[in-house]
């Protein structure tokens, strides 16, 4: 294997799955999609089977906090519910060129067909820019029925703007492949890494998917953000934005995406 | 088919066309020439045939009005007129890099050799930086025969310049493959999506390819460019450049390329 | 041919040349190069024998006084002297990305090898930030014999820096071929476009081949530069640099690279 | 061989080596690493036996103090010392862009695994952004076993962050290779060319590997620096960030990457 080869996936185990279903969490505004899947992967034990090196990362090492470095990957899990087989996706980093992000979202739907995946959802935010009361889940598919369905699940479906980066490209290749794909969009003010987001798409998730997901370890970062925007709140006084604030990082090690 | 073949190229159905002319009209300032090809795909009832993908295209997916998601494209329509067949090109979007423009005009025109297209004409923007009275079309051509032609039919040869993006491109890399390339170039400010200036590009066209082209739909949307305009002028007092006013967007849906 | 293949070499015609030299002059700086080869094509009635395109060339047409549009592109002209045999390579551009940049730089010392080239000037700027007295003559070589005779042709010898773009590359990938490579850099203030440089240049050149070169032409254009420095210095009054003023263009249809 | 070939490796002589340990210093943040490892060439007498050229360094040629003009290169050396044996990579400059360090990482791995070199360091910067008093040798590895033996050579490992450029990716692409990679990080401001910490890192290197290592020269060097930063110190009176102030550069031939 050579990292000239721009994308390398390593397969250690390829599972056995009856009909899974693909979801994605990679690191994005706010790490909506991120802190999910990562809590997906805990609860549900999620077992590593594959991992995706790219030429297209950044080009850096990361270090672990038992100070070893390893490249940037992105790494695939599979677990085995009562309702149904997911394969979960996570990782360090999304490509930083237009052109690999689209190779990687081929190469990912290219594993899905291999692995029997007929529907991916793909984790994201959906940024308002102002703290809002509210936890909408918002939602795009590249199939109308399920659009129809999402009222349903009280999923308020887009109808105009796009999805950039690899939770918008995976669904739009995925179409190509005929593999149904759904983006679920946790409302956020795009301002801290937003763990009460993440909660409300995993709740809305979980209800699609009928998983049964304990919430509590999300539901305890959840509160964490909510106290760090009260703190926000205090500082901005009346102001509407809270733009021109020193926001303190909620997490350093995640750092945040603007 | 695979996205990391850069352009894809997805024919539904090749059509049998007596002579063709390409008209192109992608997004660009002031959606000058994307307003004007859109206008004539509805009014010459164009039937879609090929779809182009490109992982040098943006990467992200829009969103329909029907809440369905999917990858940016460029479509080619054709449609059989009394004075001539045409083929018309209308898109989401150009390609985000140098190199990638130079293959999708590479790919437009490998397509027009097999289509038997002899002329292609582009719709483009003259940006002026000012709100004039005039309407002025300008036009560059690969041909020199072209160029003496233009003041029958009210056009102002360019002479001296360039033409930036795939409107020069297309017309520049169809010389090479001996296809005579027309850009036809609709004066506007370049501060507003400009259906005037779409409408005079029109009027010269339906002329100069003896189209019977009905105008009301854009003339509808030229009269709401020209309110617009208006509404910025009284704004502006007597300043000469817009450019520090908060310009209302005209169309919110197609956005604006400044 | 397709510029799918980001570089394509058109050759006419294969002139048959004794030990030729080949002379480079592209945009740069200044215009301090192109200015001097132009002068050398237009004097010593240089013939035409191929054109470089290049999907690495900014992506745009360049209009012609006759209204007429074409790709951007590099050409290669011959001409016999009685002294020696050279090519002079003129263009309307250089590639726009640091890779393509070497890529061209091979593909000239390519067709170098194929005519046999022994000998490679690239003709540059060298750039003060001021406005100088003098009009030195700088100079660097692959070869250590070359830069030992420097001070015999009145040509300052460069001891630390580095030479950017096409200019440098030409002559560090020609070494790797056995050819010998020479940039001669003409001192300027870096902030005009200096026809008073090409035309030290160009003297300094025509003692070294032992050329016998009209230079009316290029003088007249030394005159209108001084003018314009003249003008700048008055405006600028006791200030040391330009920088701050609104300087105007010497040559619109050149352009200038600040 | 072509430079259109991205990395080129030109090997006059392929030393053999028992299990010898490769050192890389390329040109970073305060030339941590160059200043090292070109003391270590000089100290060790390393003999050149390969030069690695790319398409991805900056496009230019480097002037030598003699005159002379070459492409930028890395070059590796090996030498012999009664410890073990070394090979030494110094050079101009990295690559410009992610994918051509993944790249030129990928072809620097290689050639070690040709040679048998079983662990590589990078020497690199630990930036702080202050003047700090101490010089602190940080540390991480591939190998958890290495990170164990950090205290025991005064190594502070890291535990959180990450390593950028070919630093960090040559010992994370080595890891795929079964070769255990190394990078000590030297504390610097970040503001100056910092011989001081070159020296630190060169202390740690010699004691890891029982290197006999004269300091005399890199000493010196770390005098200068230290006399700059009293000068800057002095210049910045109360303030805690130099920032501000315009710092005179060390050592204008190597310039310095801010």
């Amino acid at each position: 294997m050579s990292l000239s080869n721009r994308i390398v996936v390593e397969i250690t185990e390829m599972p056995k799955l009856r009909n899974p279903t693909l979801v994605c969490g990679l690191p994005g505004s706010g790490f909506v999609g991120k802190l999910a899947v990562d809590h997906l992967i805990e609860e549900l034990k999620g077992v590593p089977f594959a991992n995706i090196y790219s030429s297209s990362f950044p080009p850096q090492v990361l270090i672990q906090s038992d100070g070893t470095a390893d490249l940037m990957k992105n790494t695939l899990y599979y677990c085995k519910t009562e309702s149904s087989d997911l394969v979960l996706l996570s990782g360090d980093a999304q490509p930083v060129s237009p052109e690999s992000e689209y190779e990687m979202a081929e190469e990912i739907t290219k594993l899905c067909e291999k692995l029997g995946v007929k529907t991916i959802y793909t984790l994201a935010a959906y940024i308002t820019g102002a703290f809002t009361k509210t936890q909408k889940v918002y939602g795009a598919s590249t199939s109308p029925q399920i659009v129809k369905e999402f009222p349903k699940y009280g999923v308020y479906p887009m109808n105009s703007g796009s999805i950039t980066g690899m939770n918008g490209l995976i669904i739009g290749v995925a179409k190509r492949k005929n593999i149904t794909g759904i983006c679920l969009l946790g409302e956020t003010s795009g301002y801290v890494v937003d763990a009460t987001a993440s909660k409300s798409v995993l709740e809305t998730l979980a209800t699609i998917l009928d998983l049964n997901l304990d919430l509590v370890g999300i539901s305890k970062k959840a509160q964490d953000t909510e106290q760090l925007i009260k703190t926000i709140k205090e500082q901005m006084g009346g102001r509407q934005s809270p733009e021109s604030l020193a926001i303190p990082q909620h997490d350093k090690k995640l750092g945040y995406i603007s």
